[in-house]
């Protein structure tokens, strides 16, 4: 695989979507080919499942339906969109991956790890980020974030907020298993300090391997 | 568990609504409780991906996502639906279940059968059919059905006969494996011949535990 497969994961209101529009910018202005995309979501199937996971209306989903139905996205955004930009060499930067599902649905649902792997083992296909960065940010900060940004909550966001401390926590947790793929950035900071951090953590993996992607 | 679980199974074409619907009213007219429920559907979230599965505008759907979706729509299906009916001693008659998966899927496109069982472990929560009803019609019947029913065929009905040729021997040799649950009903004939074969399999599990539900 030639490309680089880059993820950012945090609780609702960590500012995943702001940092990775900076660096998707900073890294086109370098010459560097980048697709942005996110889950769940990513392609016009997952956009659909998209719909469903995070309407409000939609409250009686069962917790195994729900992981199941972030699979399916994720199967289809990885098949369809992710493998083919990374095998032409372009930087992925995807707005959460599989540690959302660990994360809120093991970790924050109580659904077992072991068993949310299982159903995302046809998901991912074997796929795993060169590097993720975990924008930890306060319970509070995220959720002042949301409520500032003057739209409606979606079904996650609504979640009390101990589900989102759980969340915050398996994060951490995921990041201490295995520390030379994470990045935990402290989101509580002004916008261009955490982008600082964000953008030394990618230069490593860059640099490791420095081959530019060609075109846009 | 007081209920029974009877699913009924088969190609396309093969006249599976027709039999369910015969036989809940039969039942009914005998004082059981009947529910009669259909996969992928039988929820509002689970019609919602029925939509996406039967379109056939979603001709990019792969396989593994088209999986997780059967399993996401079984889960919220089994947990909302299935299990309290079963809980309430109703007679459930339930128009394919995970052996779709298993036919469709796994004989028909060739994903790895243990890797369906494990996707649909969770979405099953252990529940097995009381009884299979496989009808088993031959292609060409099953293909004429539907052109005379006068409908526009849906994505899965649209594939080739060599594909509906594959599920149709996977369903046979899922009943193969274990006869004691199934029971393989030659289709290829008038509906009431059918039937009659249909009731007595179904009344051989009824005997076994007489007991009524209360109610409709």
């Amino acid at each position: 695989m030639k490309g680089k497969f880059i993820v950012f994961e945090g609780i609702d209101g960590s500012g995943k979507t702001t940092q990775l529009n900076l660096l998707a910018d900073d890294l086109r202005s370098r010459g560097f080919a980048v697709l942005n995309t996110r889950e769940p979501g990513g392609t016009r199937v997952g956009e659909l499942i998209r719909e469903i996971l995070l309407d409000p209306a939609y409250g009686e989903l069962v917790p195994r339906a729900e992981a199941l139905l972030y699979a399916a996205a994720r199967a289809q955004h990885v098949a369809q969109v992710i493998l083919p930009a990374l095998r032409e060499g372009r930087i992925v930067l995807c707005d959460r991956f599989l540690d959302s599902s660990l994360a809120y649905q093991g970790f924050g649902r109580g659904i077992e790890v072991g068993l949310l792997e299982r159903i995302n083992e046809p998901a991912t296909d074997g796929l795993a980020p060169d590097l993720t960065i975990i924008l930890d940010s306060g319970i509070e900060d995220g959720m002042d974030r949301i409520s500032l940004s003057g739209r409606d909550a979606d079904r996650i966001e609504r979640e009390a907020r101990a589900f989102h401390r759980k969340v915050r926590s398996g994060y951490l947790e995921l990041a201490a298993r295995d520390p030379s793929r994470y990045s935990v950035v402290n989101a509580n900071r002004p916008v261009g300090q955490v982008y600082a951090d964000v953008l030394r953590a990618v230069e490593e993996i860059l640099n490791a391997s420095p081959e530019k992607g060609s075109g846009t």
